[in-house]
């Protein structure tokens, strides 16, 4: 079960000759999910081998140029390559005039495109599949933004397979402590806890898009395995990134760090870095498990196991 | 005095990972021209170093997405890097509807953006300086499209050194040689031909966007130098091309061979071609000198001088 990151675009509002403006492809399971849409995106997929017929949902995080100019071309490209089935697009409000006023002037597609628009102050769900949920929170941008929670549901408890000789379980009583209640048996507690084992962890990624720092974000992804964060800057230009809503690669560490994330991946770098060294050492003082996201790289969370599982 | 064309972009409508849409980069002497502009035009750019300072003309062919869509990009990162100088825009009508709208949903930019609609139904003159014409042409697509064609304006003639002691030319007769007439004097005629020289030969280039053939092209590009000329297709899918109204490879070396060019620059593959060997080979079967357009490769047109410029 692959669950990864891969940077299309790293770059902030000004692409450069090797950085591309923001876009990620995020696979859960069997699913790929794109969460913004810079210009050039579409080539960005073909290049690394994003696979164009299995995108059915696509995250915009805000209406600047910067995220959303690829989708124009993507959705003609999904069109010519014979898409008929619905593509889900989640977005702040006046993403339908935007794409109407591209349908009329280019021609309309053969798919739907299904709007969601997301609208919340605190995180909330905006998607669910059988084993993920995706929620959005608020971020403190110049315009209406948001970042996007994934994060894989609590599995079903497996039982001790020992333990169903031993106490010689019913299949009723499997299916109570399965779904994580105690098995009372003539008086006396059989306890879940101590029959049953989680299989797996539920790994979870947040995009934290464009963004100030503000101290409610990292309650909101308290837990994430990864984390991606916008990094315009680097804190010399810490006076900037207030001005203009962004954060530095600081920044963007401490909210890691507070939230007890696994990885941070840094993105949305300012044109005027050619080199990021500064803006990820100043990351790593903070947070050692910081890297900058590039063109083309993958970031993994990997499934980790109950040692149960196996031993059975 | 440079003349040389840049591609930046060779795909047809759908790009793939090494073929960028529709865009091309023209110097002419000190002016920088941008002809199409689809996605990631800017990204290609600034990969290979066309100066965003020096671009005040963009001419667009047709109102696909895949000739415009990297216009919005460009235009936002020419505002972000401090443009104040109006932009020329040449395209057909409806690019400012478009514009508008993108205007409104993302931001007006701090510069004017100029747009001069062209519509002809033949070669008509759209822009002017000082040593170069701009003509617009009619092509045969599935909606309204222009090519253009750049042209070097005649020079002015330069006397024969030698001619000017031997036959004590005054000022006046100089002057009226210059001009391309011929010198009375005493009932004689001092011939302009024989006592002038054209001291380089103008260079040409015309850029044939998305067209099925028609007879009048070849006509309308006489005597160009460089022919830019669309080839989505080898003439395996001319049934296609004829459906598409697109050109084969075929088809522009036909145009170039009796336009008496001396380049043929072949571009706007199908994505279907992963090598395109097929494509030049039929070009050159018919017109020896075609290449392939090629992200960031630049074609050159060399100065003719006249060898009397250097005798005297």
């Amino acid at each position: 079960m692959e669950f990864s990151l891969t940077t299309l675009g790293s770059a902030s509002a000004r692409p450069t000759s090797d950085r591309f403006p923001s876009a990620h492809s995020l696979i859960v399971g069997g699913r790929l999910f794109l969460i913004d849409c810079g210009e050039g995106c579409q080539m960005q997929m073909a290049r690394f081998k994003v696979p164009f017929s299995r995108l059915d949902n696509i995250f915009i995080s805000h209406l600047h140029g910067d995220h959303v100019f690829g989708l124009f071309g993507l959705i003609s490209t999904l069109d010519m390559i014979g898409r008929l089935s619905p593509l889900h697009i989640y977005a702040p409000e006046g993403l339908g005039e935007i794409l109407g006023n591209i349908s009329k002037s280019f021609g309309e597609v053969k798919f739907e495109v299904v709007l969601h628009t997301v609208k919340c102050k605190e995180p909330t769900l905006v998607c669910e599949f059988k084993n993920l949920e995706i929620y959005a929170f608020p971020l403190r941008h110049r315009i209406e933004t948001y970042g996007y929670l994934f994060r894989e549901k609590e599995p079903q408890l497996n039982i001790i397979k020992s333990a169903i000789a031993s106490h010689k379980l019913s299949l009723e009583e499997i299916a109570t402590l399965k779904r994580g209640d105690d098995v009372l048996r003539d008086g006396v507690t059989l306890p879940c806890k101590e029959l049953t084992y989680k299989p797996f962890e539920p790994r979870s990624f947040a995009y934290c898009s464009d963004t100030g720092p503000f101290p409610k974000l990292q309650e909101w992804v308290k837990g994430t395995d990864l984390i991606y964060h916008e990094a315009t800057y680097a804190s010399d230009l810490k006076a900037l990134s207030k001005s203009t809503a962004h954060s530095t690669s600081e920044d963007a560490a401490k909210v890691a760090l507070a939230a007890g994330a696994k990885t941070l991946v840094l993105g949305h770098f300012s044109s005027r870095y050619r080199s990021l060294d500064l803006l990820l050492q100043e990351a790593r003082n903070i947070f050692p498990e910081s890297y900058l996201a590039r063109e083309g790289m993958k970031f993994e969370v990997s499934l980790v196991e109950n040692p149960l599982k196996n031993q059975q």
